[in-house]
């Protein structure tokens, strides 16, 4: 029986031990996505208590308090902060297989020092263990980032964003870790939401174009594209409700558009029409900067209404989404690549059962020179468990090739996260481990298997990005 | 290597072995869903044979029978219950990894005092011995389920059901065990099947109340509920093909019943209407009454033309089915949530692909006091493998919340199918052991583990459904 | 630790060795489905050089080495033999899990005699032994299928196919391994392709029937039918984008026949209805003849425009596609067991999602005497990978009758593929070793499983096709 969550926690072969100790566990970490807020950190905010860094914003956390019957007041409502961290401590007693569980225990030896477990009756306990950490008064945003080992941060940012934040943190001295947008356009892909239409005129604004057809719209998206690559942005967050490919003519498109702005309802077929047009429109700017376009799909969001109406939107009320032609995801990538504008892409379906169907997919589109210039992304939000990154680790490294892999993010608006990568880390080793110790992978050739693993943990992003850093 | 079907079957860890052995073994058996006819057990029906108890309804083995192409005649034909016996066993002996193979091993072992090999050359002696143990007079339906620790039984009941039999079994105080019947008005929600104007006629006799309005149909039905509820009812068993969603006006679903009274022939968005309506009505009622819900879809039934029309339905005829927008689940689920009245509910897809999409939609409408207030249901049917098992086990823990799951059921017509309860719990302590064998959950916790282990195995189920019965 | 690759391969536990190398490993091959050229057998080609014989048509190593970046010039272009070999070992290096680099290995060991690591360092050496071995004037196409233990290989081919390089083969008594062609008429299947109408002319020109409707079609099918029969063909390979049921009247598909030969464009749901006829007439037609029907679906071709119009079909850009309703697979296998003309049929869908779906509609139409009438075929392509094989694997053993699976076949242009035969029957070996091992089939009954392994290998192929040999 190996010991709980010890220093070779989740490494079940020498190999493995050997791959994460003297390879993996002191790679820099590259977290080229994830949902931070760079006034945050450009304020370096202090935290009072374990709550606020918890269970602040984690609606990871919060579902999980739901599913175990906890009254909303300790999750979102206006419970005391050490009540919901009671509450929430009560429930990770019994969280057995949740990856929250062991993410916690994670944060809880690496950012405060304590090695035991939480449950109800260590609770009070850790919440004062944290507690005193945090209020060290060198213990901030900016401390725990620089504990994590971070060399680099993408936040999400709208095209409307002034960036003053990553201004600030550029030209603060005192902070070595890059933190750099990266391009998140859905309020200009969104066609039928309310908001779009005055989402045009702060665009407009913004832009200094005036904004009354698509076309006027690409004009004013490149202003903005250009101006966040003077920023240092070389990446995207795009999140269709899935890849969709309904081409129509510019006329049709420039119809739907007009129609839109007066105010008229769309059909659900102008709509992909449009979606269409945008994302070859974004797919083929992004590859002309040579960029890295993040498409991310498959997430059906605020399912419940009555929560909604109450809380807003990413509170934990979103689910995977299935019932989409994948087919066309093929179809998209293949117009661009016709016009030879297709960027780097990475591919992240919410669906686990798209897995194999994107490996195969992607690998129609892959050329020189990038090494996996197609990837099916990180196991992405409810698939970055043990068993979601295994399945998608072994999808990878079946049907495609596992050793280009950009490797994990976090996705995550908490400055603790960062041990998601250890735990991705863990799972890598020991999934390449036991290749080793099966007899699939010759132990003469650990050395190769090593670097691939620093390539994973760190290089890969590094060189895929071409994000300003060096290898390790 | 491990001995075969020994009593630490299945358990691989020392940790599995303790949860099994000290928390789940001697729990009793709540078959919250089942199949079981009340007349057996009213009468407390004996079996002449082995071949009754296992080979007269039980489509499961003979689908098997099948696939190893066993002449009918020996399956639903006039061969001898011997000579069926001996071809049955001739099967199992190469039936290597299906779960028939254990499930039969695991019943001529608790049963029958049988600890040897089925196949064909054991075959003849194992049918003596079942045989001799069926032969004892107290040997009957009752005895079954007593042998089996068994406190409460769930049956599947039309709403026109008199319940008489259940009535007679609670009236009889030398059985303690309680038969509460279950909800399952498929004829009600059925509208295109050939028999829906005549049932409508047979539930307007049952019930008194003249039904010519989808608006008297659910008053017909409420009072149906009600007489359920009477007799201890408080879960329901609903087959739709999918949970779709398609609302429609009160007038649109008056002239859709309407139609079809006529004897018109309704389009399919006629037929999703109806159903969307009545899946409304039925939660909406399920809901005021603190009732369980439980959706079982994904099923397409009765495949093969030519042998429904010789031996008719439930007979190893039907298949999984896919195809289907998941997503209109959610919206179903959402409709009831704004109303305030979604019912406790219990979601089984027959499609494996569909496990983690559901537990990511489940956990949006979970909310306080309930623990786990709408579940994931059991590994059903065709997926009550082992794999089938742990697959299930592994997406609830990983993305909601395992130690509140209500458990196993039999969905069977079989008396000794409560073997499939103890499968179940030796899969369910073979993995909470593996996690603590492999660091993944203190050993330190196990007392914690084992209570997690006696409520999956029995509270759970006691308290989620509020069943009159202690928990242990 | 396991040694690389040594003759214990992939065999985790006593039983499995003992399955593996006293049931398995000297079983011949019976190769019931391949692309290998007939005419190359019956010339019996030699091969100059190692990059030839791996790298000439096989489109998975080219796809594998696009994804590491390597130039088009490396892989279907104009550099010599010898860099491209080089390439392809640079990436063999570093492709830890891929099934290539257990089948290069495989191979190396089998007809090249080289036991060490293919990778970057070691190229050079590898390509000079292999050459080596080549340069021998006995190394040839035939000598490698002899080394192989291969009895019986199916090829596939045309209906207008002279089958002249068979009948060389044939009447060639200095090789006794047997070479049947295999039917695949998808030329007269996808009627919306350019080709349709001049295909017609070739086919009333081979057949000697003017064809001019859709009854002409099915008369000189037919004859081409007989005269395939006439040649010892009993084994079609059906590609259909899924399995469809549109059924329309017999004037209907005459219709749409007539509309296709004026040069019309038909509606997808007249190509759907068109197909469906073609299907059921195809199925009928086989069932009569008592033959075995392949059918072959989830797959979407040619994604990659450009490079299709530079290098053409079959060149590494074809993907896994979804979305196609699996409901109406078993409308069609229903509609021709209502004839009772239903063929023995195996169905491979390249969804992984669709495993236990076809499992549970196969066994609607399971029927006596043929074991496993209908099949599961083996984990097909982008699938047969040691994951994909396991999944296989266990979904049929746990939903179906694994003792009567026809296996593997190697789907290969390559005649030093067979080692995909020796890599199936160590997963399958160490699969079912490990149920003995984990006590879930009896050690007594080793016996009963090593002939189950031997019926998978070879003899339940022998026994399915009715082919003119004995089982060993």
């Amino acid at each position: 029986m190996k010991k709980f969550m010890d220093k070779d926690f989740l490494l079940q072969s020498e190999a493995a031990k050997t791959l994460y100790h003297d390879y993996a566990e002191n790679m820099p970490i590259l977290d080229y996505h994830c949902h931070i807020s760079p006034k945050e950190i450009a304020e370096d905010r202090h935290f009072e208590n374990i709550t606020q860094v918890w269970l602040g914003g984690d609606h990871y956390k919060w579902r999980l308090m739901r599913s175990f019957g906890i009254d909303e007041k300790y999750i979102t409502g206006d419970a005391s902060d050490k009540d919901k961290f009671l509450m929430f401590a009560k429930c990770m007693g019994k969280a057995v297989g949740h990856p929250i569980y062991h993410w916690a225990h994670l944060e809880l030896k690496k950012y405060f020092g304590y090695n035991g477990i939480l449950n109800d009756k260590t609770a009070e306990e850790v919440y004062d263990i944290c507690n005193k950490v945090l209020q060290d008064p060198d213990m901030s945003a900016r401390k725990l980032v620089k504990m994590s080992n971070v060399t680099l941060i993408c936040t999400t940012d709208d095209p409307v964003d002034s960036l003053e934040w990553h201004d600030k943190i550029r030209e603060d001295a005192s902070f070595d870790v890059k933190v750099l947008p990266a391009w998140r356009p859905d309020k200009a892909m969104n066609i039928t939401k309310p908001e779009f239409v005055s989402y045009m005129q702060t665009l407009s604004d913004v832009s200094g174009i005036k904004i009354d057809s698509f076309k006027s719209l690409k004009e004013a998206l490149k202003i903005r594209l250009d101006y966040f690559a003077s920023k240092g942005c070389n990446v995207t967050d795009h999140a269709p409700s899935y890849v969709m490919y309904h081409p129509a003519s510019g006329d049709k498109i420039e119809e739907i558009f007009a129609k839109r702005m007066r105010g008229e309802e769309l059909t659900s077929e102008e709509e992909l029409q449009y979606q269409t047009a945008f994302l070859l429109f974004e797919g083929e700017e992004i590859g002309k900067r040579d960029w890295v376009m993040q498409l991310h799909f498959g997430c059906k969001r605020n399912n419940n209404t009555a929560m909604f109406n109450k809380i807003g939107p990413d509170t934990g009320y979103d689910a995977i989404d299935a019932y989409y032609p994948m087919g066309e995801l093929a179809d998209y990538l293949d117009a661009l690549a016709q016009k030879n504008v297709l960027p780097k892409t990475i591919l992240y379906s919410l669906n686990p059962n798209d897995l194999m169907i994107i490996n195969t997919m992607l690998n129609c589109f892959n050329e020189a020179p990038n090494v996996a210039k197609i990837q099916q992304g990180s196991a992405w939000w409810f698939n970055d468990t043990k068993l979601g990154m295994e399945q998608h680790l072994k999808a990878v490294a079946e049907s495609s090739n596992l050793s280009g892999f950009v490797g994990m993010l976090t996705d995550s608006r908490s400055f603790t996260s960062y041990t998601r990568h250890d735990y991705f880390r863990r799972i890598l080793c020991n999934y390449l481990g036991s290749l080793v110790d099966n007899g699939e992978y010759p132990e003469e050739d650990m050395d190769i298997l090593g670097e691939i693993v620093k390539d994973i943990s760190y290089n890969n992003a590094v060189r895929y990005f071409k994000f300003p850093l060096e290898t390790r």
